[in-house]
């Protein structure tokens, strides 16, 4: 009877605090480069959603029904369905509300996605999506595509969780390379990306063997493999990409690449921080020129954390007007559960609040004076628990411990009597007695 | 085509920034109280959500279906349904976490519910609810009961909407006066609680009327409704109830408002933020002791802005464990629209950043410049975006002005190459003129 649904997490405390230092480094960053909230809204008419085409996702769109619609009333449930992505909800946004938005329109948006795909480890059913894009009207200048990897790259340092590394390519760098190997329709080098985007899973053996499939020489993958392989500091990469000039494709995304890299340099994102790979392909049909992805150094298997990339054309289901964008989405669930368990984050307390008032002498005679030692506390801004439930102190200070306290404040009766209290660091366990005055302050000292 | 669906708000950035300007607020003093957050899923299996009775909300209930399920697999979404409201989540939460929660139990927890009802003015089928509760286990102290009002008034207090007065009552007094008119069966008193839950929709003169129908004497209803009446500063309305002794319900219930207000001053809530009013019902089977709601003195016909109340078993239909709790739910999405509409919170800015780098200078030869005077701020902390559009001076302002910066940086060619940086201040359309390395230190000063 308990059970949550399958794939749906439940954040315990602990888990919650750490998700909410995750998600206040990505708002702070995203914010800090001047890109704002909007909240677009969880449900979404089905056939917003369903617009454009999107195979295996159309398979896994929740829509809504009433379960017992009010006899008689008018019952549109059955056209509502679960957003799956922040983008389609970006789009339709930002075809409706056109005329009111200043271009370029720079936002992000944090919230929940829903796939009702097969719940399994790392993957969820419901998940915390953190985008950030920028939407130009007509055109959009590359310099948004450079600052997306510094916004990516100072969140990533925020967070403290170890080398990364953003690695930056381009589609168009890729479909010209496909082109120069003689693959010409369409659909040959949408199955070539496809093949070279499983590079990792299936190995540089199958890849070849795939691509032979679909009609390039053996020689020629062979050479594209290696290029592909030649990842590392940018400038390198770049001058071995721009002694070759294949086509006129080819030239542009090198060209684009270029513009990007001095970008990211001249806002001082590290170069231990970023590198050019042209390997990534990153979904088949969306992106059209820059990709991102981004991985921690020390745990190539999770994948990447944070991806996106430009697309010539967001919103062309619904408006025919040109809107050009580039964005990055963090995948937040997924992330806070690696982070925890590879031990990259701390979830080990399920306190916000680094005080606990204990209330030994009985809250019946004393409530009054804990109250006013909380509310002191509080005042100065310092979040503070009172425990307010007659134990004595020993299961009192069991119960600071397994909530993951600093410091507990102890006051017996005979302290209340003579105007004293005592503070014990639940670390150190060191116990301190002060005066009355004293007590915000030393409290405050402590915590520092 | 382009149409959300009814009911289901869009926020514009200018609104999502005032919405993110009351969560924090709310976030913060309910973390000030030493309450953590959880997260619970926006999705719950069917029987957790239908299993308490609760007729009107029922026919509210969005169940799921996966709209093309995959052939062959197991589809559960049948079974599955969008949560109406945060508390029977968390009474799930508690029982199935029983074991490792330390007790007792304080959560806050903010985030959308969802409630299929006719969409109209003021009412949206998908809103978010800021809850905060405390549970106890097998008991909880009437001292819980206190701290929300002392959290609730911080919040409208920090949110400077106005005077607010925080409303106290106790469902038992309401009871115990019904069992002193002579009504006796369970149903009667419920059918005259409900009748003095609309007084305010229908009037005093209906509401005797409806109550000499469920059989209590005109005289006696009268008397009863003159102290309901009865509401104002907390001393005076106690002292005239503790005056009378109706019967043992009344009284007890007497005397848990008179410690839940002892307490309430015992935690320095002003005199003017709160007043004992007995006559709020709330809810007919739900709670059972203190009841709140929370008015916007200026604005009565807006109705509660923040309620709740206690509940002697908040995990009844979950386990046989005795679980009390106490809490109070901000219903947001209504306060925010409201707030905005009577002019009470400002959402004129639909940037989060002060400060505006316009790039007259052109991006192709000077981008560099100009990405580095936005790195400089940013590194300060200050929140920028640069324009990386190619439009003329004026096109920039009207940007700037039209999304509401604070702060234009503008740099010409001429002060590029002489190192200087101008900075118009977008309010007083002062001008003034730095060196690079004034520059920071300059925006700040002119932020504070």
């Amino acid at each position: 009877m308990l059970l949550g649904a399958s794939g749906f997490k439940c954040l315990a405390p602990n888990e919650a605090i750490a998700q909410q230092k995750i998600l206040d480094v990505i708002r702070h960053n995203y914010e800090l480069a001047g890109y704002a909230p909007i909240e677009t809204p969880l449900v979404e008419r089905t056939e917003i959603l369903t617009a454009k085409g999107g195979g295996e996702i159309k398979s896994q769109i929740y829509g809504l029904r009433l379960l017992n619609p009010a006899k008689g009333a008018a019952d549109d449930s059955k056209d509502l369905a679960l957003r799956f992505d922040q983008t389609v909800p970006l789009a339709r946004f930002v075809a409706a509300n056109y005329n009111s938005l200043s271009f370029p329109f720079r936002r992000y948006v944090i919230g929940p996605v829903f796939r009702g795909e097969r719940a399994k480890d790392g993957r969820y059913r419901q998940f915390i999506q953190a985008d950030i894009d920028a939407v130009g009207n007509g055109s959009l200048d590359l310099l948004h595509d450079a600052e997306m990897v510094s916004v990516i790259s100072r969140i990533f340092n925020e967070l403290s969780i170890g080398p990364f590394t953003v690695r930056i390519g381009n589609r168009k760098i890729l479909e010209g390379l496909l082109e120069a190997t003689g693959l010409s329709s369409k659909k040959e080098i949408s199955d070539a990306l496809s093949s070279i985007d499983q590079l990792e899973k299936v190995g540089r053996k199958e890849v070849l063997r795939l691509l032979s499939k679909i009609g390039i020489e053996n020689t020629a993958a062979t050479d594209l493999l290696d290029l592909l392989a030649n990842t590392g500091e940018s400038s390198a990469v770049l001058a071995n990409l721009k002694s070759k000039n294949l086509n006129p494709l080819f030239k542009e995304g090198v060209e684009e690449l270029e513009q990007v890299v001095t970008a990211v340099k001249n806002l001082s994102v590290s170069d231990s921080d970023f590198v050019v790979d042209i390997s990534i392909a990153r979904g088949l049909d969306y992106y059209t020129g820059t990709v991102y992805e981004t991985r921690l150094d020390k745990y190539p298997d999770i994948g990447s954390i944070a991806s996106g990339g430009r697309y010539e054309n967001l919103a062309s289901t619904f408006t025919s007007r040109k809107l050009p964008g580039v964005g990055i989405s963090i995948g937040v669930t997924r992330l806070l559960f690696l982070l925890i368990k590879e031990g990259l984050l701390s979830a080990e307390s399920s306190s916000v609040a680094p005080v606990l008032i204990t209330t030994t002498a009985g809250l019946e005679k004393y409530s009054g004076v804990y109250l006013n030692q909380a509310n002191r506390l509080r005042e100065a801004g310092i979040p503070t628990e009172v425990y307010l439930a007659p134990k004595d102190l020993g299961k009192q200070l069991q119960f600071a411990n397994a909530k993951g306290f600093k410091i507990a404040v102890v006051t017996q009766e005979d302290e209340i009597e003579a105007g004293t209290i005592s503070i014990k660091d639940l670390a150190t366990r060191k116990q301190i007695t002060v005066t009355n005055s004293e007590f915000v302050n030393t409290v405050k000292n402590l915590l520092q």
